[in-house]
């Protein structure tokens, strides 16, 4: 065992917000109030901002049954940033700040909940401290509905937002084949580097009432390949339902998204909707069919009202986790995911992860998992993503419409 | 009591789809094939088309348990049209044609389930079928997310709709104040002439998590007064979130969406997206903040998984009362909802209205309702529409996703 460490934590929150990272805060908060070696729990105002600002709100302040209520609030009830940290090396501005602070409010716990460049910022957070003597342990917290955290098997937040995806898929389905007419509908996902959104569509498919088509950011888009697929089912079905990630890209790398207007590529039009638009003005253009572009733009990352009882859990129990592994003396991890599956039946154990371990690497769907004409996915990734998105949140309600949880949000002085 | 009359039915769904249109056909449906003076229960492809293809599905073939799954099914399970028929006094070859099909089959009910074109399709129908004496009921179920049919206090499909935009407003309002910076979200909600599901945002704003602004089409829309609102809170709060209905229109009539391409308006480019974006683009321009246009598109219309059991139960009892009324004797009406109010508790009476009273009336949003400022919803719409959102309505699933009817759909010789 390590030396017991006492002191305040501060916990905050980071990036793109989803359906339960609020849960994640929930899992620290809970777990870190309770903990005697923790004298105060502070959460960060808009993340490793309301650190650099000294904008901390004190979690002990907070009813504990108003906080319960953050399991099923969505996007970041503590405020989020999307905020680079240089490297200490070069400028330690931030850093002494930051360490100030620490100090003002004797700070020996860092939580911090986000993705890639959360998990960098910990890492830095973490590597500073040390190089200055100054005891303070630090634990970041997955989050992203990406799902391109590196080794991880999963990210919180990723299944909530697939579940979204392929009920929602599910329902366009059968809206879309309701009259007696030809139709196209495409879908636009989130995904800018990563397929596993969009790849989420084929849980539709695979229950009955999905996409016919399924492009990834994880295989070049070719216009011309895309446009035969539609007109072929086109001609043999006259309805067509399309799913892109919002970053297919060709093959220089350029995103499809960004195709500029042009007189002779046809495209047509300067772009106010996105890729979904886009893309349905040439499918409508080159098959001469009634096309409907549909983007799930923020719906798919904050649809709480139907969130992943699984992945609220393991959000929670991510927060949890990192409380007691940095208590118990362990500092600068990730919260990581592994798959255990017994006789079939599917579990999450918890490992720590070393941060410089996964700090900027990206998780892509695994090629294999991608049928060899890259427009759907294989058996494989519905055995991986099906476990995910099992059990209903539970969402609590007043009047039928979710009920939020509703902080006081006291300032530290 | 009226003679006994015994004959098949044909049952056909028309307009564009909703959550719980498939509720009133199982209500038809289930009635239909417990009536003994109903010989064969008949469900047209694609409504009339249907009927005039002679394309109908016995629906006594089908397993009992499997068409219970309707109750959860959206959109139009026996498939949907929009048939604009002519008057009989005009052109009588559709009519002529129907009468042909319905004596071939012994029909002598017809239920036909839609909004303001398929109560007229079935006025026009029973009316013909009375001059040429042959003798038919002919009842109307109602259905309609646009809420816009006279004479009922509300239609199936409306809340149901209203209240997937509630909750869509609550998590959207969530994730568009995350971050520490400016932003505006402008949402585009369905309803071309009538603002009641655009007005429905308003029960998000009521609970704590909704729109700032809401523009209805029953008030004349004023781009420079729309710029000014939006102004006027961005300054003030760095956020706004607006919400808007497809059909607002200027004073002369002309809709917001389909504004043109102009050098002197400023308002730029040629519109790929819908009103969502053409707004965000506008509001972009004028403020220089950080605009983001959502369409919730076919999502509100079809999203059963969060459909309101209220919805579900009155669709249901509109087909059921219709086949028990007809089978009764009545014929020429429309099932139509009456709201009661007894100890401020809600319930639903279902009254018989004559078809020629429904067909092609649209009732709009009452301007008693709408505030002084024309961009806001008072307190009565609330108190109306909130007992009609109650209660979940418990989708049945298969590993955590929808699992939909799968009609057999054995074609009637």
């Amino acid at each position: 065992m390590s030396e017991k460490l006492v002191g305040s934590c501060i916990f905050g929150q980071s990036g793109g917000p989803t359906s339960v990272i609020n849960a994640s805060a929930y899992g620290v908060i809970k777990t870190a109030l309770e903990a005697e070696e923790i004298t105060k729990v502070y959460g960060a105002s808009h993340g490793i901002v309301g650190v650099l600002n000294d904008e901390l709100f004190v979690m002990d302040e907070e009813d504990p049954e108003e906080l319960r209520y953050l399991l099923h609030t969505p996007s970041s009830e503590l405020g989020s940033c999307r905020y680079k940290m240089k490297d200490p090396e070069v400028d330690d501005t931030d850093y002494k700040r930051i360490l100030e602070v620490f100090k003002k409010y004797n700070v020996r716990y860092f939580f911090y909940n986000g993705g890639n460049d959360s998990m960098d910022t910990c890492n830095k957070i973490s590597r500073y401290m040390k190089s200055v003597g100054y005891e303070c342990r630090v634990m970041g917290v997955p989050k992203t509905i990406d799902n391109d955290l590196y080794g991880t098997d999963h990210c919180p937040g990723f299944a909530s937002a697939a579940k979204y995806i392929a009920t929602s898929c599910m329902e366009i389905n059968k809206d879309a084949r309701v009259y007696d007419n030809k139709m196209i509908v495409i879908v636009e996902i989130m995904g800018r580097h990563a397929g596993w959104l969009a790849a989420s569509a084929a849980l539709a498919t695979a229950y009955g009432s999905g996409p016919d088509l399924i492009y990834l950011p994880e295989c070049d888009f070719d216009m011309d390949r895309f446009l035969a697929d539609v007109d072929e089912l086109y001609r043999k079905n006259g309805k067509v339902f399309v799913a892109v990630s919002e970053g297919i890209h060709y093959a220089d790398g350029s995103f499809v998204s960004e195709a500029k207007t042009s007189a002779t590529d046809g495209f047509g039009h300067a772009q106010l909707g996105g890729l979904a638009a886009m893309l349905a003005e040439i499918v409508k253009n080159h098959t001469g069919a009634k096309v409907r572009g549909i983007e799930f733009s923020l719906l798919q990352r904050c649809g709480a009202h139907v969130a992943s009882a699984t992945d609220v859990d393991e959000a929670f129990n991510a927060g949890k986790v990192a409380v007691e592994k940095a208590v118990a003396g362990e500092t600068g991890y990730m919260v990581a995911f592994e798959r255990q599956m017994t006789d079939g039946k599917y579990s999450c154990a918890y490992r720590l992860l070393p941060l410089e371990s996964v700090a900027n690497y990206e998780k892509k769907v695994p090629m294999e998992w991608i049928n060899d004409a890259h427009n759907g996915l294989k058996e494989e990734f519905i055995s991986y993503v099906l476990p995910l998105i099992q059990g209903e949140a539970n969402v609590p309600k007043v009047d039928s419409l979710p009920r939020y949880a509703k902080l006081k949000k006291v300032l530290a002085k």
